[in-house]
């Protein structure tokens, strides 16, 4: 039997141990989760060991990591494979269809929280190495699985995890399917991501929350205020406002314009599926480079003071933001945080005082599309769909991906299997089962073309 | 046994039956507490049927109207006493140093949520009637007392209500205590109230949350739109930027002025009160007349996205601002609840929807300080507190208040009993001991004055 037969006749097996793994909920992001996250890790350890991988669980600081190796190709080339097994969390709850962390197919979707992002993902790279392992007893490469449980928390274990584990990571090359392909039966592979630079800013008026007729208009309202700040953080033309933000930000070039451009791309086809009445950004811009090649800031969350059912008239003590901003080739996220932060004091009314937290942040990063790497990406993407792959980037930060390159000195190809509209940090988040199985497929082969 | 003396005796027995009323959650705003709220009412109702009165428990389309009478003074005038005993929501909980429904004495201060709005304030005054009864077996005046439970959610039925029983509830003067004393032991009567315009700000983009790395940049964020539109409702002198807002405002005249300019005030006071870096407002005006004579804007609450703990890159799919507008004479809440929606919606860019809600309002109001009612207050108050009382304003609302006059016809006095800083609407809430108590007898002895 073939790899390829092997992968085909055992779907149905493949999908039911993906939905075990779904079932488990690990949100790293919350404490009351760290059981269910430490959960999903030994779920992965003893399914990687299962097929035949030797594992390690190395314990971090934070969540575990799930180490799994297969080195019996010496002198073949040695591919690292990186994925996460931690969530989002899944609220709002309500609306979800079917509960988060009860996988339910519905047209040829498997949808749970982790669905894409990024169980399935990671999950169907073992089933490839089972694929070789049961068909032939071995492998054309040396494999090395990562896979952390906090890459929904900003990674912050892994540089370190990397630096102190660097002789046994070692590699050729880095694998991560943490991305999404441009469009249904059109592989791509990655060749930008964004950075990060996730904040949060607390501003604090009165010592309590005060009766807004007794007190209001005599006091500073920290809601209005933060209101106000928030709005100042843009220009009329979409821009953002933080001192020197542009000045590292790197133009594309032709050649990607033009392949930009060449993409089956609709902006109603965009508009339709985040359901928004209209697009909207920075100007001077097309959709694709607004998500792309441009930073951003966006509001995260908003809270203050009463905001339950009903009409409370209260002025509020505290507001709080959180503001995320998506950063580009060349930016630093380090010195992003700062000139942000500088900026919102600089824009605080007396009155109140404010506190701004950089929470968590990312390099972005990009990479040419060339080398014998990708072009074995290419080809064995291209035998598995029929179809040439195109080269893409994607607006959302992999946070890690730059450290990978640095630390190990190897290049990193981003070939994703999610699809647009797969509601990744979203309610409804849903996998492709063709991609999911194809995509298997398709990471087989590349163990052959690695060759 | 004289009234006074009836009542400086039976202190600890007052007390502590206030204690059990203050133990009944009767939080109008919530419908999980219609049943303590219904409690409170039969709570009072067995209360002053035992001191004397008669007592009908009214039902209405919300929470019932305890109505007590007592009409043994024929061709003496009658009094209608009004007052609510429903209460704001307690949260946010964990600012409270004791829980809000387990009253607690410190420092002379009872603390509990309702402690001072208004339940305190009411049965100072059904003590009053019973120190009549008891000692002198009659009242010098009829008196009629009207309790509702719905004050804090607007009063919606209560309008109604006075129009349907505007015979049974003629009388010459409408008496109020929920309102505040200018400083300890400075009696108070106050002439002027705010209105409210309560309004709900709904923002809504994207039909789902989405992903901010994969959609931001291309998408119009809620969030920020919110802010962008709550940050152009006022501008940088302060003032509110809804159309024809300051219309129909009354500059207060000359005599006014010399009275606030007279009062023991001081800004540094103030601002300790309430616990902010500084105090702000209006440019032009000084805090007593910001909050007294000077219509505001606040946000009383602000919520988007996530707003748990930790970082989740979400671009929000919607964005809620509670804004309520405070109203001076003679702006109208209908005509600036239909200018600020305009104004909202005109402010709103393309890529979101906006709904705006009015959820409720009242009109503000002022009284003339004279006539025979308002002359048996001020000796009534000469009299228990050895001091001439002062007029204010204050820059709550009451919105019945002007539904009272046009209704009954008859000139409504307001003498507060509660205190600066008493928290009305916030964590730690309460009410003066001395105030309960000589409250009780200044409303003992306003009956003799009004005979």
């Amino acid at each position: 039997m073939s790899v390829t037969e092997y992968l085909q006749q055992n779907r149905e097996k493949s999908l039911a141990e993906l939905i075990e793994l779904l079932r488990i909920p690990s949100v790293s992001a919350k404490s009351e989760h760290k059981g269910d996250t430490a959960a999903a890790a030994e779920w992965l350890a003893a399914r990687m060991r299962a097929v035949g991988l030797t594992v390690d669980l190395v314990p971090t600081a934070g969540h575990p990591v799930v180490l799994g190796e297969w080195r019996g190709a010496p002198g073949a080339p040695t591919l690292l494979v990186y994925g996460h097994y931690d969530v989002q969390p899944p609220e709002p709850l309500d609306e979800w269809l079917t509960a988060p962390f009860e996988p339910t197919v519905r047209d040829g979707k498997l949808f749970a929280r982790g669905s894409v992002d990024d169980k399935g993902q990671v999950y169907l790279h073992v089933k490839a190495v089972e694929a070789h392992l049961a068909t032939r007893g071995s492998l054309p490469v040396n494999v090395v699985f990562l896979l952390e449980g906090e890459e929904e928390v900003g990674s912050p274990n892994l540089a370190t995890f990397l630096t102190e584990h660097v002789d046994r990571l070692r590699c050729d090359a880095v694998m991560i399917s943490d991305t999404t392909m441009f469009a249904p039966g059109l592989p791509s592979i990655t060749i930008g991501l964004r950075g990060l630079a996730y904040m949060e800013v607390r501003v604090q008026g009165p010592s309590t929350d005060l009766h807004s007729g007794v007190y209001g208009g005599a006091v500073v309202n920290p809601a209005n205020t933060l209101a106000k700040i928030i709005a100042q953080l843009h220009d009329e033309k979409g821009r953002v406002t933080v001192p020197g933000f542009y000045d590292r930000v790197q133009e594309i070039d032709e050649r990607e314009r033009a392949v930009i451009r060449g993409l089956p791309f609709e902006e109603e086809g965009l508009r339709k599926e985040v359901g928004a009445p209209k697009l909207g950004g920075e100007e001077g811009y097309g959709p694709l480079e607004r998500v792309w090649v441009r930073p951003t800031l966006d509001v995260n969350g908003l809270l203050s003071g009463y905001t339950g059912e009903g009409a409370k008239t209260v002025l509020p003590a505290r507001a709080m933001a959180k503001v995320s901003m998506r950063l580009v080739p060349d930016q630093d996220h380090h010195e992003v945080e700062r000139a942000f932060i500088d900026y919102v004091k600089s824009l605080t009314p007396e009155g109140v005082t404010v506190e701004v937290e950089a929470l968590h942040g990312g390099q972005p990063w990009y990479a040419e599309p060339s080398g014998p790497v990708f072009e074995a990406a290419r080809r064995a993407l291209a035998r598995a769909y029929g179809r040439e792959p195109v080269t893409i980037r994607e607006g959302g930060s992999i946070p890690i991906v730059k450290a990978f390159e640095d630390t190990l000195g190897a290049p990193v190809v981003l070939i994703g299997f999610g699809l647009p509209g797969e509601n990744a940090h979203a309610p409804n988040e849903w996998i492709s089962l063709d991609n999911f199985h194809q995509g298997a497929e398709a990471i087989a082969a590349l163990y052959d073309e690695l060759r």
